[in-house]
């Protein structure tokens, strides 16, 4: 299918092309577009009908957006605005250059560009920025057949007619009611009778994660957005709540790897950016590792006497770290997913103990085994090495289940107390074990 | 106005409680009956209204479903499954002991008994595991107006009604049609002239990875299943696959910390299962650190002679560790968010080449300074410790950004080359690295 179009296109056989594109999702077409040189892509893009192209314009990569808006006329910009649903317009506009969206807000119409500017003030992680206002709009005094006929004179342009919204005269919310319960209704019904009256709402100024959580729990596939006054503005739609969904996980798998969040794709991303976001933390734990560096040297005689010693650290470190690692990681995830609150930290910690001894004593009895009867290590050796192993797996699990607690408690992202940070921290535990242990078992 | 309830039930005033529950929403009432002690739970499951008690049901877990059906009749728990849609029914059957999913199948009718078998018979990764088939279907010979009236005549127990199926004689899938474009067209047109014949559908087998792509990439509400002969044998909504991308991620999560994935929720799981989902991988890299404890050995006179170059092993191995996960981390989302390819490793190399070298000339001035302005520590040392910092960071991010793509091309999960491994294997080149380059310096 593709390969026919490209070769269709290649031989300038437009009328053809057009007609199979025509045929295709908006999606594969955006696809297809972006795999054409640039003149050949603007020539596809024109001949598409005007519905259909704004459909596809909402797919493409912003980079290419920006070419399309740069190269078309002014009446063509007014076309795909008018024809795009305002959440994609956002979407669109808060990546462009300035000189761009001047462009654009000038090809269109006074009230769009009214609408446009409000939109664009909302704060990036707010149900503003990511709402619509594509939807339908009934009164509680309607009958059924009322409220279907309104919907099929005004549900053209709609981006979901599968939820109507119940307005009074001063655009307060009332009520919600499906499209379904409309149909499956007697025509003579007042809406207001049948409508769900207490529906789930948010409100302009709420946040990106509330919003997936709500939608998470409800199972909705849309949300009314209302004004402090409960007035309507606009809908958000499940579509950008999986966005969502994938934006924030993204941020908290970059978090939790000492980061900072961005949601720019890797590839797309210039190196001195990612270099930027990686350098602070990078920083901040290199400079407290040089703690963990400062015992190794306070404790120097001990390593000189018995050499052997210096060999386990690596072990000791890591287990540490990778031990508390997975704690932190079960925990950060079951308090971003509301499985785990805050209030939960004793029973966390409860468990936590007990894993902890069972791995920590799994872990110490084999290294015992591998160590005395397979290496031939002293026993002194071996028992300092294992009891320290032991301890930090325990000291580790207890460490990496209560700090991301501890950090949500205190208004703070749990999502940084993960490997990195918690790695660091356990370094320095492990080898201060070890060295007491040491100085204690053998006598130094 | 749950704190109302609660007082009602527990003074005994059911029937107002009821009138009281009733205007709830369910999920909001499944909430409220986790709080109660088991024998209320029951009487006010037992008051609510058929439909209601159903859809409550699905959303209370599984602990507690068990404990309903255990406690109900079989007339009664035969009501539930008729109320269930079939995809809520399967999700806790497949929780449940055995002797209560014989219960339940011996409560029900025939025709359910055999589908509820064939639809437990289905892979736990598949579309078929998450589908459901209250879907409603139509024929391309009928006209809008028939459509709606088969709508409005089949349509009460149905899922999603907003996307309507048309399918030939043989049930085989012919195309879709939305109840929004029915609702918009004339009466009198055929539903085969206006239903989009080529839609997204997924086969049973496929599994949820690709379906959640599918979902995404077409900003879909709902997609058709069908069996090998494209019939439709289900279809798979939104709310499960929201499900889906959220469990994804969350073995994600634990796989990059390595652990054995598991969906089970932590404060619901036992210390042994954690435990265990703990210790294979702790015990893999606890060995693979041994080969860092050798080099150690190995080096131990430039240790001796030099007794300072001890103190800079923690923070070169950390930042080395950080820094390489830093990397794998982009790449092991990038590639499950489907914004990498395989085909993109030199890419890849290339900007990570460029990243690292910025970086690791960063924290290396930064650490000059430190260590040889203020610390006032010999040139040669400090310059030892510089020049290993930028290579570690530099191989560390070279080698965290290839791994995870070369597992993929190995067909190997991509999220096992994270933090835990990367680091064991930056730990023991960071560390060669140091003393070579010490011998190289220091002449030693």
């Amino acid at each position: 299918m593709k390969e026919i179009i490209l070769n269709l296109i290649e031989n300038g056989n437009y009328s053809e092309a057009r007609k199979q594109l025509i045929e295709m999702n908006e999606v594969d077409i955006a696809q297809l577009l972006e795999e054409l040189d640039k003149q050949k892509l603007l020539i596809i893009f024109r001949i598409l009908p005007k519905e259909l192209a704004a459909g596809v314009f909402s797919y493409i990569p912003y980079e290419l957006q920006g070419y399309i808006i740069e190269s078309i006329t002014d009446k063509e910009i007014k076309s795909i605005i008018d024809e795009l649903f305002l959440d994609d317009t956002i979407d669109f506009l808060e990546e462009m250059p300035s000189n761009i969206v001047k462009r654009v807000l000038q090809a269109t119409d006074d009230e769009t560009r009214k609408l446009i500017n409000q939109f664009l003030k909302y704060p990036e992680d707010s149900a503003g920025s990511i709402m619509t206002i594509e939807y339908v709009d009934l009164k509680k005094e309607m009958t059924v057949k009322q409220a279907l006929e309104h919907i099929k004179e005004t549900g053209v342009d709609k981006e979901t007619i599968d939820t109507c919204y119940v307005l009074d005269n001063n655009r307060i919310l009332e009520g919600i009611i499906s499209i379904r319960k409309l149909i499956l209704s007697d025509e003579s019904t007042l809406v207001g009778d049948i409508m769900e009256t207490d529906p789930i709402y948010i409100n302009t100024h709420d946040d990106h994660e509330r919003i997936a959580s709500l939608f998470k729990k409800y199972d909705l596939i849309s949300m009314p957005v209302v004004d402090n006054e409960r007035r309507l503005v606009g809908i958000v739609t499940i579509d950008d709540v999986v966005d969502i969904i994938d934006q924030e996980n993204t941020e908290d798998f970059q978090k939790m790897a000492a980061m900072h969040p961005s949601d720019e794709e890797y590839l797309k991303t210039s190196p001195l950016t990612l270099a930027r976001h990686r350098i602070t933390w990078l920083l901040i734990l290199m400079i407290s590792a040089t703690l963990t560096g400062n015992i190794i040297i306070r404790f120097n005689d001990v390593l000189q006497s018995v050499v052997v010693l210096a060999s386990f650290i690596p072990m000791l470190m890591d287990t540490g770290g990778n031990s508390g690692s997975q704690s932190s990681t079960l925990i950060i995830r079951g308090l971003a997913l509301g499985e785990i609150k805050t209030s939960d930290i004793f029973k966390v910690i409860w468990k936590e103990i007990q894993v902890s001894a069972i791995v920590g004593l799994f872990l110490s009895l084999l290294n015992f085994v591998r160590i005395y009867f397979l290496k031939k290590i002293d026993l002194n050796i071996s028992l300092t090495v294992c009891i320290t192993l032991f301890l930090t797996v325990m000291l580790a699990k207890i460490i990496g289940g209560v700090l991301p607690i501890l950090a949500k408690k205190l208004k703070l992202d749990p999502a940084i107390m993960a490997s990195p940070l918690i790695t660091t921290i356990v370094d320095a535990a492990a080898l201060t074990i070890y060295f007491s242990v040491a100085t204690w078992i053998l006598h130094i």
